[in-house]
């Protein structure tokens, strides 16, 4: 199946060897979640995207996404490029993971990208599962070398002490390290609640704080605000419906799987 | 296993940018039945036929399927082409859907031998899961662009605001799109059942009304009918069987699957 | 994985036209046991191994099977060729079918393989399921022309009228059919029971029938007379075992799957 | 995915017809313990390392493996040269078997490596699973060609008498075979204790028995001691913790796996 995947450029710009930033969905949506405000923020250009026959439906089909309007696409990677400030960034978000078969070949074609513009530190950013406890806010970090662990710690990071990163995250910064580059995964502490913006919120701030990214928070934290008050009223809903029975079926034409 | 795909083209056919409708078997068989009643109907010459190692049986085994006369023949695809009448258009069926490692593949191939004929615009008939309610005739569109949402609203349609088309309905849209066609997937709102020619009805008349393809109804309001009584009758059969017990086996020689 | 299955010829050979006669692991072992006897009756000389990472374990595992004497060897298909008499064959057995990816594959390489040879016809034999009733001795027939159907038809043999062969038993005939070589499926009646030397029987007499090979059945009598024995025996030893408890586990060194 | 394998090479260094020794993990992680024993030993220089997309985790997934300090690596395999004494030796460990795709794209490069320096023979070490009974210390062997075999049993080892060898292990006997390379595997019997420790001792005496290796066993039989006692104190431990409920759930940071 070589060459099912490809990107395609949108835009070109030019970068100072930007790093690149990658949040995908994943464990209580935080990868995913801190690159999609950075780029909500910083308004960064839309470059490219990466199409690929391995990026899968959760429930492991191929097909396409429908929008509100009723168009649709493919599963995509969207890359975003920031060179107001240094350092230059790629922001890489996406709404879905290749498939075990693909991982290796598109986190190749995403650093083969980054690279070109003289990418040389890669960062993830992703959940890492807790039970339990009150870890709300901390980061747990994987370092491709040890100075940049102790650089993290510092700045109040936890070191993972074993176990393993799998998924996109994983196979990124192993083939990033590989490469040579600078490489770190910031992983909130998430007990799966989806999408966890509070994990999310720690691993900006700790990436902001390790490479200067003129984000401010005070919006998350609103939004933050905002989930608490929605998650209350959803669960009073789902309450409520469900003391109504199986009557009714969601809003005509949404979210349904059509095969 | 490049390669393993392959188009055997049994006629050469003039066709003016022929509109593309693929309808494989599917949610309540809605995709098969309509473009079946097309072929049926208009008596369209066929010019190919698509073989592929990852045309699978719906347990996931590669093998043939044998006729009635104890002939046999692999899975394949069947296309057909109609130039009397403008539009022209080529009709797609077949008796599988590729596996998820194929679907990308067989897509490419399909596409490529349309577009070789000029074609600009791809239609996919296809069922759209519902459960309960009365929405019998409704039709749900996803579409490549809003326009064409549009033109589709005004003809009845309803547009599917969210969810997935997942399979071959789904990954045909997602590249054609891609590759500039103008693409729209008719989906016939189906409680499932098998084969479902009232949502079949309702898809072939949205297109027939959105491009003038001169098929009438009457016949398959008839089969409709038919299909009713067999429905009928055979659940009656059915009902019979279940009282005799299991003694009775079906038809020597008929419908098992030998290994 | 492309070049991961190959053909070892052992033995050059000249043979006119040879007809191929494939007879797997499957259902009953109907036509693995029936190619076995053709090898076993005939003496045909050895002329070609296949290895593929296709051919896998039942267990979905690659590996390696173990003699009595400790030594192993991968799983692989054996030809044999017979060129003593009008027509020439080819017989094909094996210990092992190719996963689904690797079925067209393995397939397409045989009968390029036969087909060196100036071969132009196939048979595939194996056990064509039923339950109770009796059966036995029935041969089920498919057929890639009803011509071959009608002869066999005037033989004894039913024509099977729907379902499908799946596995390689199925892919060799559908490739072969579309190759215009003259293909038929042998397809003795089996309870399952393993090996059914009687349907094996049903499908070596059916083929001998066919095409003139000189074979005595004779001493597949003896040996079904044999087997009837052993089975006897082995539910005799099977009871008392079990009346034992599970205290006597098998010969040491035997019989053990180790990973 | 061709292409995904590869074979880093870290160091040049002379070697004459070394012997292959793999030991991967698998069943009471036998092989894994005995090669790593060998390279803890004699202090052989790592002189490569094998990276591929196929080296899976145990559930299936691919990802980064997370060292004590925070830093992380792919999975591997690693190769020790040793040329101080007659015969030299490679030894090959690892953190991971490929998945069944991958297995005969990585041991067919591994084997190519090998070959490189001129291995002509394979040793692969690995458990021999069994049930009850007291067969500690025993070794089984599966081995190319008979003479092989006498030697080996001679020496106490018992030959396999059926069965299979799966995974890793047994694919590089297989293709190594085939290559004409003198193959054999020596198989610790084992419960399945993990790691077993006990079996892996029995295989090392077994090759270092077969073909000179200077490794004194005083030291295993120590760890063996050691490994005792853990078991021991990990088994008072775990009946403790039982008894104090769920309260407790392993240090922080460690070995969780993160998606």
């Amino acid at each position: 199946m070589l060459g099912d995947t490809k990107i395609n450029e949108l835009a070109k710009m030019s970068l100072r060897e930007p790093i690149l930033v990658q949040g995908l969905p994943g464990l209580g949506y935080v990868g995913k979640a801190s690159v999609d405000y950075f780029v909500e923020k910083l308004k960064p250009t839309k470059i490219a995207e990466l199409y690929s026959s391995y990026l899968l439906f959760p429930d492991g089909n191929l097909g396409i996404n429908i929008s509100e309007d009723g168009t649709y696409s493919l599963p995509k990677y969207e890359f975003y490029a920031y060179n107001e400030k240094e350092p230059n960034a790629i922001f890489l978000t996406g709404d879905a993971q290749p498939s075990v078969t693909g991982q290796y070949e598109v986190a190749s074609m995403v650093l083969d990208y980054a690279q070109q513009f003289g990418s040389k530190m890669v960062f993830t950013m992703g959940g890492y599962g807790i039970r339990g406890g009150n870890e709300t806010g901390a980061v747990y970090a994987v370092v491709g070398d040890s100075m940049l662990g102790d650089r993290l710690k510092k700045m109040g990071a936890k070191l993972a002490k074993g176990g393993a990163v799998t998924g996109a995250a994983g196979v990124i910064l192993g083939i990033g390290r590989q490469r040579g580059l600078q490489c770190a995964g910031l992983l909130g502490a998430t007990g799966g609640v989806y999408p966890d913006l509070e994990a999310a919120r720690a691993v900006i701030q700790m990436l902001t704080g390790l490479v200067s990214i003129p984000v401010e928070l005070k919006d998350l934290d609103s939004e933050i605000e905002d989930m608490r008050k929605k998650m209350e009223r959803f669960r009073r809903t789902e309450l409520e419906e469900s003391k109504e029975g199986e009557e009714k079926q969601g809003e005509e034409g949404k979210d349904r799987y059509i095969t």
